[in-house]
């Protein structure tokens, strides 16, 4: 077993070699992980219900799929080459305050990263995830800090990748330490220069404080999660109570409630309360206890659960035996009162539906939230209110979902998963998408350099056939 | 005077409206900016160059019209709207993974910025620089802190830009402070959202800590300076050794060398040096001193000669009285013990030839960088290792410039004026041309949201005409 200063040394040694492969190698790279996987998921799918207790289908054979579309897409984008930002200055001497030279500018990439798996995607967001698979799709090293919650599925996942990529890059790409000290010693080492971490709260700032206090501080992308929440106005709670409760419910409730997008609060108005509680209890009514990932998180939840069900303003509207969905109720006054203790993401199968007495009372719920990685809103667009909570959300949370539920995050071009801290630790970035591949690259110019020493996506003539804006307009 | 909560308020209060003004406003506004400031030209030339003592014709009508051009740029690129990152994927049942919904992505300003000004710039890295245009032009609130270097032009600057935006824009869009303390406060204000700063290490690494320590941690832009080292190759010393020798007094005597892109050091060929140093010594004889900024930077620049001439590897091949230039020297060998002492930036008229005895000397030297706004190659692309150098510089720097000087910093669409640590803070980021406009920005995404409720530059039928990205491709 290699220990972390090897591990380390080696990305250090790989990283101009694998920075300087060409594009269609680093993406071959990349569509032979997904290929190995996809061979393998009648081995890696049990030993991931196995660790995770999370059922092989429909969901972790679809994670799977998820994850080996996330490399192949980004394969693409790679091939693509817009991710590249190319920008060309041609010289001119009048430009003015001075003129200008030739200047030409792309980006590269930051050089080894090290990923911190989670622990609720044991494939999606963990050793062959988004974050390794964006910081190998540019050309970083990966140092992939396995999660303890499930060791073996992370040991065989990580021999797959390295022996994928075996052939094509160079030793060192990618690596794997185990411990959460490895971890820590892999965010201080000089050799790394950025780093990603999908998990709680609490574990992202101590290692976002880890990088910052650097004597070089580095870049630190954490996903923390969310509380996600849902607003749903009038009209809409008069026009399907119903509809939006079987939706509500199948949302929070998806993997045992153990998502960093599941909606953590729905905001009802008063008025259309009981009955949305009744049809949420009549939908609950059949669902039965998924177990949670590991007796850690299980703990955590019931504890959590807990907490929220002795507060003074909280009701317990249905009580869920182990781990069965419980649904808890209070109104927005007191929320607003004790917003510090009842917005906080409880990771299992819960969430709180909170009694709006006023539009306005809705609004200073929404106004309330300062980083969130989604906010949902249900309604009509005729509703006054619609424009107003779209627009005050937008200054608060990554995506604004209408009509639509925030769990299911599409790997696509426009998504964007991230948001103002306490969502995120780096609000300019997505951890799912392609735009995910900006994280880990940083600009470079070249000013006045023969196009023999250029690297090849700035050269005339754009061998790589590569988008590129040439004296501010593209091309 | 209005006190710094008074301003911070109305940054937070002008957050929302500032942001939904149309962009052709946003970008009207920023032109009137610049034609106030040009009209007043008879005005602030004068009080700069009471205040810094830098000399009116050239360099201080000069940098005002880079600072006007400069936010007339930032309007065209408004006006484009390439800066939004516009991605649209339309929705699509069959995409893999399980569909996806509409979801359409743009950036949004993060609200209200810090910006604190330069002392050595005081119109292009100050009031109405290139930190207050670019949050301006995103649709940020701007609470500048002043510098104490020159604080009448500063307030006179302020005045025309608060008046020039009265018309057209949300009172507190810009707002000022002047003490260290106000602007401490700014810094660790839930309110403000990002910060930029250009100055000293330690006052930028001071800033960014504040911001990192905050209870909601913010992006925090420092651009520290740098020692800009350049890299003479023997075939270029044989071949141009005065040529380059004139170049190189020109760079790092501009500005009485009090500029974050001053060459610093330059390493030359052993075998070529003594002509190359006798060519410096002749080039600088016919220099007089030009008076530092003021007390305080003079006082530091003393005592860092001084340090530097008593270093035991240092030769002092010309001694600048006062503020003149002083020429310094040293061999690699000594460089690389003891880079520590000898790689820092001075601020002021002062550089250091470093004697070099091979070409892995040169390689060890231009490896020993770690963060650097630029590096020079003066060299032949014939040199062999040439090729090495720009790639290896490239892992160590913002900018490689090749044959050229990197004084003198081009308003363009290409630049970058960045780079890792220690250059700055955030090294995904310029600080000078139109692609600066992006450290104020952060993505947000909008799922399955009507066209009523969507942003202007999201609408179907593209209303703003500005460039975008549909399912995955440029349209």
């Amino acid at each position: 077993m290699v220990n972390v200063e090897q591990v380390l040394a080696a990305a250090h040694d790989a990283r101009s070699a694998f920075a300087a492969l060409p594009p269609e190698v680093r993406a071959g790279a990349l569509r032979g992980i997904a290929d190995t996987l996809d061979a393998a998921a009648g081995e890696l799918v049990p030993l991931a219900h196995h660790e995770t207790r999370l059922p092989p289908t429909p969901r972790l054979h679809a994670e799977l799929e998820r994850t080996t579309f996330q490399l192949r897409l980004l394969a693409e984008a790679v091939i693509d080459g817009g991710y590249l930002e190319v920008t060309i200055d041609r010289p001119d001497t009048c430009w003015p305050a001075g003129g200008r030279a030739d200047v030409r500018r792309m980006l590269v990439p930051v050089g080894p990263v090290v990923v911190f798996a989670a622990s609720n995607f044991p494939f999606a967001f963990s050793v062959a995830g988004g974050d390794t698979a964006a910081a190998l799709a540019v050309g970083c090293p990966v140092v992939l800090k396995t999660n303890p919650g499930h060791p073996l599925l992370s040991e065989r996942t990580a021999e797959l990748v390295a022996a994928a990529l075996a052939d094509d890059v160079p030793a060192g790409a990618f690596g794997w330490v185990r411990s959460e000290a490895d971890g820590r010693t892999a965010v201080r080492d000089p050799r790394v220069r950025a780093g990603a971490f999908t998990g709680s709260l609490a574990g992202g700032r101590a290692l976002y404080d880890l990088a910052a206090a650097r004597p070089d501080p580095i870049p630190f992308h954490a996903e923390m999660g969310s509380v996600n929440p849902v607003f749903v106005t009038s009209s809409a709670a008069a026009e399907r109570a119903e509809g939006i409760a079987e939706g509500y419910v199948g949302s929070f409730t998806l993997g045992a409630g153990q998502f960093c997008t599941k909606p953590g609060l729905v905001f009802v108005p008063a008025a259309a309360a009981p009955a949305f509680e009744a049809a949420l209890a009549a939908e609950l009514a059949g669902r039965v206890a998924a177990p949670l990932l590991n007796a850690g998180i299980a703990e955590s939840y019931a504890a959590g659960v807990d907490t929220l069900r002795q507060h003074p303003a909280v009701r317990v509207l249905v009580s869920g035996v182990d781990s069965a969905p419980t649904l808890l109720g209070c109104d927005a006054a007191d929320f607003l009162t004790a917003r510090g203790s009842l917005a906080v993401e409880c990771f299992g199968p819960t969430s709180m539906v909170v009694r709006y007495s006023s539009e306005r009372e809705l609004l200073a719920c929404a106004r309330s939230f300062t980083g969130e990685l989604t906010a949902s809103v249900h309604g009509s667009p005729a509703d006054d209110v619609a424009q107003v909570l779209v627009a005050d959300l937008t200054d608060r949370v990554g995506r604004v979902l209408w009509n639509d539920w925030p769990t299911g995050v599409a790997v696509t071009y426009a998504m964007h998963h991230g948001g103002p801290y306490p969502a995120t630790t780096a609000p300019e970035h997505t951890s799912v998408g392609t735009a995910s591949l900006r994280r880990f690259l940083r600009p470079v110019a070249y000013q006045n350099v023969p196009q023999a020493l250029l690297p090849a996506a700035l050269r005339d003539g754009n061998p790589l056939g590569v988008p590129r804006r040439v004296d501010g307009r593209a091309r």
